[in-house]
């Protein structure tokens, strides 16, 4: 997953309490090719343990914090601001969920600094936080637990945000064995079952029908066509050996 | 954000070695609508530890984690086992995102009890611990670093199976064999191979792993299991009454 404007993005985290979840939210960004993140209105906090969560590869998004003392001083150079709520209402406006809003984040993004704001753990943004915003997003969770540990709502908004960036479908194209080989291997299969009396002569399709389902569903690769004729081969010399 | 069926998705742990990741688990399954969770191979671990992370909110998972000394034995009732890893390569076969692969979990989560499977956090789940797996789930991560937080990870999993089960439509859902069924047919198939001479008696396990791979990329149905059951019986039959 590359994509050189997720250089764009940066997470802030207005009033958060814990250097734990600061280190954990430097490791996400890092997981999710970002990097930056500013602190506003709380700190400094002791980047030693900060970076027992962040782990060291992650060390260097925390030796770059940059802190302000007002929230309106760390938005100020961005052009476009996300707000995160757990809280649904009116009041709040329009509120649009991570998948729906990371492809107009990631599009925005090749040309406009983007800020990701984040509340403090226990009592998120305020109204008047959320005046800065252009846009607000929620996590779509529970009624059981509504609220998220800071870290993975930062993870799961950034993650998709990566992903609409990539806009990659596949982690890995698996390269399937041809429809001969898949034929050639079930005439095979067809023969030995027959010679160990598992399908009847008479009407051999029948199971054979079952196998091929069972072996269809999931797309074989060649390696798999190969291993499967194998054991036939083995079968039928087995019978052979012990016959002579 | 409701569906009744995440009931049946258990989170696995196996050789997890810190509280906090197992409580943070914790509280990620109660915000996503589930709440089951194994320890495989690991602790006990103290509840109080793992509750500072969990909150209170979600306390009740963590006194309801369930303890197995051996993988095999966390695994044996699911019907439907999903490995995670960080590690891409061929010898891992196929590998899917968690946006890929939730559709089809949402929907087996209907009839059959799924495992969401973790390794530790240092080493993931080795090539022998995906041998139980039907499929294998891998975070699209930056390059830059590829090692996401236990908890994290669970999170993007969860949070990813849950959308998928809001938006569910219902297609046709099939039963799969348990774990149990399953391990039972490997130790025939792998006793009739070694009776032919397709599998080295000094080290079975090889083939047999490959064999493993191919079967259960598929979702394997009970009458599936019988099929090769009946295979393996009927060689050993031809191969007695021939050589009689």
């Amino acid at each position: 997953m590359i994509s050189t404007h997720l250089d764009n993005f940066t997470v802030v985290l207005h009033k958060p309490k814990y250097p734990g979840n600061i280190g954990s939210t430097a490791r996400c960004l890092k997981n999710m090719g970002m990097g930056k993140l500013i602190i506003s209105e709380a700190g400094p906090f002791s980047p030693a343990e900060m970076k027992i969560m962040s782990t060291h590869f992650a060390a260097d998004i925390v030796d770059r914090i940059g802190y302000h003392d007002r929230l309106g001083d760390a938005l100020a150079p961005f052009q476009y601001i996300v707000g995160t709520t757990s809280r649904l209402g009116s009041a709040r406006g329009p509120v649009l969920s991570p998948r729906e809003i990371s492809p107009s984040l990631a599009e925005l993004s090749r040309r406009n600094e983007v800020a990701l704001l984040f509340g403090a753990e226990d009592k998120g943004l305020s109204n008047s936080d959320l005046r800065y915003c252009h846009s607000v997003v929620a996590i779509p969770v529970s009624e059981k637990l509504k609220s998220i540990n800071l870290s993975h709502a930062v993870m799961i908004l950034c993650y998709e945000i990566s992903l609409a960036a990539a806009e990659r479908k596949s982690v890995f194209t698996p390269k399937l064995a041809s429809s001969r080989e898949i034929e050639g291997m079930y005439e095979q299969v067809k023969e030995v079952l027959m010679e160990i009396g598992f399908l009847n002569p008479q009407n051999p399709d029948y199971w054979l029908m079952h196998i091929r389902r069972l072996l269809s569903r999931t797309g074989l690769f060649s390696r798999d066509v190969k291993i499967i004729r194998g054991i036939c081969r083995q079968v039928r010399w087995a019978l052979r050996n012990k016959n002579s």
